[in-house]
C-alpha cells in the first residue's frame, strides 16, 4: 500500500491484501496481551496517575500518541488518534500526501467505541487470568496499546474501502446518498460470503500463530488465545464498526467533489 | 515468571519456559518489521531530529524509555534501558521487588552492542526491501523498538540463568571466580545440545508464524522472514551475548554475598 500513489490505495485488491495482512498484526498483538492478567485497575480512571482524570491506559496511550504525533503518525491517512486534541506539533518535515480521502475523513473516528469494547469484552477473554499483577501494569498497558492501535487502523481502513466503492459506482452511491438510504448503503457494502471467509481464516490463523509449532504433535499444544474469541472479535466488533465507518464516510460523500 | 517470588525466578525450568516464550515475541516483532523497507536514514545521527545528536531511532527510543520509566519499567529486574542516564522519575508507587540478583546487576548492560548488530546485520536481512520509504519512518522506528526491547530482555535474562547456576553450585563457581577462569565459566554455562535445539525450534517457529496458515497448501506460501535469518540471529548474537552477560555477572559474583 503506497499512500503516495492514490490509484494503488483505492485498488480494492490492494486494500484487501492490506486488511488480510493486518489480521496477522492483530492476532500477534492479542497473543502478546494474553501473557498478562486482565488487570482491571489499568482501566480505572484516577487510579494510578496523579493529576490526571483518565485511567493508566489513557495516560500511557496519550504519551505514546504525543510522541508518535511528533514524527507525523497522524498525518498518514490510515492513522486515527485516540486523543486528537492533545497531540504535539510535527518535528519532521511534513509529507505532502496526495488527496485520497474526502476532506471530512478525519472527523470520522470510532476510537472511543474501540476502546470500550476492547476493555470490556476483549481483555477479559484474551488475558491468561482474571485479576491483578501489580508489577505488570506497564507491560499490560504496552500490550493494550499495540492491540488498540492495530485494531483502530483496521477499522478506519473502511474509509479506503468506502472511497474505492464510491469511485467505482458514483451513480448508484450518489442516488443512495441523496435518498439518505442508510440501509441501501449498508446493503451495498455487505458481502456475507466475504465476511464468513474472514472468520474462517481467522480461526486458522489464531490456531497457527497461537500454538508453538515445535509442539505440533504434542499432547499439550494449547493455543495461547482461543481462536473463537478472535473470530468473535471480528464478527461482533471489527466488521460492524468497519461498516459503520464506511457508511458514515459514504453518507457525507457529496460534501466533497474529490 | 513471578518476580515477587525469587524461588520461582531462579528455577531453571521456569527460566527456560520464559526464554522459549520470548522466542514467539522476537519472531512476531521481526515479522512486523519485515513489512517495511530497510530505511537506513532512520539510523543516521543528526538526520531528522533538530537539536538532537542521535538518530531518529535514538530519539524515538529515548521518548519511549522516558514514558516507560515513569511507570517503573526499569525497576523490574528483567528490563534494561538503552538510555539509563536519561530516564524520568517513577510516578506510580514503587514495587518492592525481593532481591534476586546481585547488587551490581544493573551495571551489566549490553544494549549498545544489541543496537549495533540489530541495525547493521538484522535490519538489512529482515526488511522487505532495501531503501527508504519516507512516509514510513515512524512505523519503522516503532517496529525497531519492539524488536530491540524484546531482544534486550532475552539477552539480559542471562543474569537469572547465571544466578541460578551459581546458587546451584556455589563451590565450583567460587573456585572458578577466584581463579579468574573466564574460559572455565564459559564452558560451565555452555550446552551445545541445548543451543542446537533452540536453533532447530526457531526455524520451525519462524516458518510457522511467518506463513499464512490459510495458504498452507498454496503454491505461494512464502515466509515473511527467512527462518534461517532468525536462527542466525540467535546463533551469531543472541546466544553469544547472553553468555557474555552470564560470564560478566558470574565473574563479579563474589562482590555480593546475597
Amino acid at each position: 500500500m503506497d499512500f503516495m500513489k492514490p490509484e494503488t490505495v483505492l485498488d480494492l485488491n490492494n486494500i484487501r491484501n492490506a486488511l488480510v495482512r493486518m489480521e496477522e498484526s492483530i492476532v500477534f498483538a492479542l497473543i502478546e496481551r494474553s501473557q498478562f492478567y486482565s488487570s482491571p485497575s489499568v482501566y480505572e480512571p484516577k487510579k494510578y496517575i496523579p493529576n490526571f482524570d483518565g485511567s493508566m491506559l489513557d495516560w500511557f496511550l496519550l504519551q505514546v500518541e504525543r510522541t508518535h504525533s511528533q514524527v507525523r503518525r497522524y498525518e498518514a491517512p490510515d492513522e486515527s488518534p485516540f486523543f486528537p486534541d492533545d497531540l504535539l506539533p510535527v518535528i519532521l518535515p511534513s509529507i505532502e500526501y496526495p488527496k485520497i480521502l474526502a476532506k471530512y475523513s478525519d472527523e470520522i473516528n470510532v476510537n472511543d467505541e474501540i476502546k470500550q469494547f476492547y476493555i470490556n469484552d476483549i481483555v477479559p477473554r484474551v488475558s491468561c487470568k482474571d485479576g491483578e499483577q501489580l508489577e505488570n501494569l506497564g507491560s499490560v498497558s504496552c500490550a493494550d496499546i499495540d492491540c488498540l492501535q492495530v485494531i483502530s487502523r483496521r477499522i478506519h481502513f473502511g474509509k479506503f474501502v468506502a472511497e474505492s466503492k464510491f469511485q467505482n459506482d458514483k451513480e448508484t452511491y450518489t442516488q443512495l446518498i441523496k435518498n439518505k438510504d442508510v440501509e441501501g448503503i449498508d446493503a451495498s457494502i455487505t458481502n456475507k460470503a466475504v465476511e464468513d471467509k474472514i472468520l474462517e481464516r481467522l480461526i486458522v490463523k489464531a490456531e497457527g500463530y497461537g500454538t508453538d509449532p515445535s509442539l505440533r504433535y504434542s499432547q499439550n499444544k494449547q493455543s495461547k488465545v482461543d481462536p473463537k474469541v478472535i473470530a468473535q472479535l471480528y464478527k461482533d466488533y471489527i466488521i460492524p464498526l468497519t461498516k459503520k465507518v464506511e457508511v458514515e464516510y459514504l453518507m457525507r460523500r457529496l460534501e466533497d467533489d474529490l
